[in-house]
């Protein structure tokens, strides 16, 4: 398989450009119009680290690449624009291989409305993905950062969490699988193997003054001490406020760990964590809601301390080094 | 080595963002505010295939990894701007080389003035790297693709040729430097590991109307080729016209290969090959010399025909793929 002849049959599936980009995939760059800002992240995920090919098809993993990036783009409020995809090709995949994984790129790049305006493909020794996202915004105060959070703010969080670390649990162990309904496991599963980046949600929360802003890549504690570090500021988590997804407790309690516990740091949510004057907490619910994306939860508040604490049921808190006593 | 912690040593040896930039690495995003247009590439490489670790240092690979990116933006006539850096490092790289590495990324990046805006480090098999890339310019049609050229526009090309597969002969064989200087040799050598990306040349050519530009990565023969088949177009290339880096012909002929030959399939020139009206010509030559980079040459012209054709120079032609008979 020549490398030419690849990137002309992949460039044939690509859907049509949006409306910024006026040179697409072939020349040397791409070439578009941002908005008045834009925001860049970039993801890379390897065989045996980032996902397994014995447990995702090749569609779901070049599916959650663009995900995973997409979702450093939803905790921004960007608007999605651009992808660039570098794919690194093991010698056991052949270009059937290869087009199966870029339709799984390509499927979520039409949903979201994302351009695949370039990329790059190489032989390597295992298979591997760098995706490169471009975002935009009127103008880069619209863009909403991990610091910017205040005392006094409501912490508030989209979805539902534990999904992806139970999902996990369920691809590495099947037999936990008996202590759900099957749809559930189902369910469990896909949010570990397909994730959705929250883009219309992130960008009702920028609409609606979030001050600060994070995606659950690493789990709600770890991530939670970036944004309070970013911030300056302390964060207070209520246990019991928690949104856990359905499932998430069988699930714990037949792999013997707290439910707590696997939903605060499992990771791979891919919810967002924002922090929003109080003032614009009803105006944020309802218009996330009317978005029909998922729901926003309340959880907690930003302090005026210092890193994050968890605030259990019974009372009493925990820091996040101490997770493992939550139930 | 944790990732948190290399990433924090990697940022504190960032050069300061550039003008563009409201957040850099650090963030989910970055934040830049782009100019009219921007160009964007990515480009991957890996050991064994765009390098060998035996044969480059660390700070050379780095520095290469990014240099041959910013070669799609000078061949775009793009101003460079931001870059984004995705590493697998291999379990026998420790942190020390990763910061070695990257201290090459650095240095070419501050020379270029680009921002490392971004970037992601993960554990992988062997070293890789993908680079992604962002130029600005006032409006995209300020931007040059490779369509454009048009029958009768002069061909001219940046600097030299053959020196970077010069190099990497010496490099694979380094009996055949007793053949050159050891000045000459280590020019070339340092041609193959060290490239330079022709930014300001190719600013100056787009600014002096060039219509079709391209940077040679996989030589001149192929890369003039995926020219005229972008501007639906022939291209007639004068071999004597050609300027030969000093010391290709010696290596060439200590490899038994023709010399011209290797000038013409030998990649990794990154030099820049544009179309442009006759009439432009002699402002281009003024502007490419006023920028102190390298020297351009007139090298052919772009015809009414179709594909590439090398004019000898004791008459007669010969098509790409009869590169073999070039002396």
């Amino acid at each position: 398989m020549g490398e030419f002849q690849l990137l002309a049959r992949l460039r044939e599936r690509l859907p049509p450009p949006g409306h910024r980009v006026r040179v697409g995939s072939g020349d040397d760059a791409a070439v578009t119009v941002p908005g008045g800002a834009t925001a860049t992240s970039v993801d890379a995920l390897v065989d045996g680290i980032h996902f397994r090919r014995e447990t995702a098809t090749l569609s779901q993993i070049g599916r959650k690449a663009l995900a995973t990036a997409l979702s450093d783009l939803a905790a921004m409020g960007a608007e999605p624009g651009e992808a660039y995809v570098v794919v690194g090709v093991p010698p056991d995949l052949d270009e059937d291989g290869c087009l199966e994984l870029f339709d799984g790129i390509a499927a979520l790049a039409r949903e979201t409305g994302t351009t695949l305006a370039g990329g790059d493909v190489s032989r390597g020794p295992v298979l591997s993905l760098a995706v490169t996202v471009v975002g935009h915004a009127d103008a880069p105060e619209r863009l909403v950062t991990r610091a910017g959070a205040e005392p006094g703010d409501a912490l508030v969080l989209t979805g539902e969490i534990g999904a992806a670390g139970a999902g996990l649990l369920l691809l590495e162990r099947p037999e936990l699988a008996a202590t759900a309904s099957p749809e559930t496991a189902e369910r469990l599963r896909l949010r570990q193997l397909d994730p959705t980046p929250r883009l219309t949600a992130g960008q009702a929360l920028a609409a609606a003054g979030a001050r600060a802003m994070i995606d659950l890549s690493d789990g709600l504690g770890g991530d939670a001490k970036h944004l309070a570090r970013a911030s300056a500021a302390g964060i207070r988590i209520e246990a019991e406020a928690l949104p856990l997804a359905p499932g998430v407790a069988e699930i714990a309690a037949a792999a013997d760990r707290g439910r707590l516990e696997l939903a605060v740091s499992g990771g791979e949510d891919y919810e967002l964590l924002a922090a929003l004057a109080p003032e614009h907490l009803e105006a944020a619910m309802h218009s996330v809601a009317a978005a029909g994306e998922c729901k926003l939860t309340r959880v907690g508040e930003v302090t005026g301390g210092a890193g994050v604490e968890i605030r259990l049921p019974g009372g009493g808190t925990v820091a996040p080094a101490g997770f493992d006593q939550l139930g």
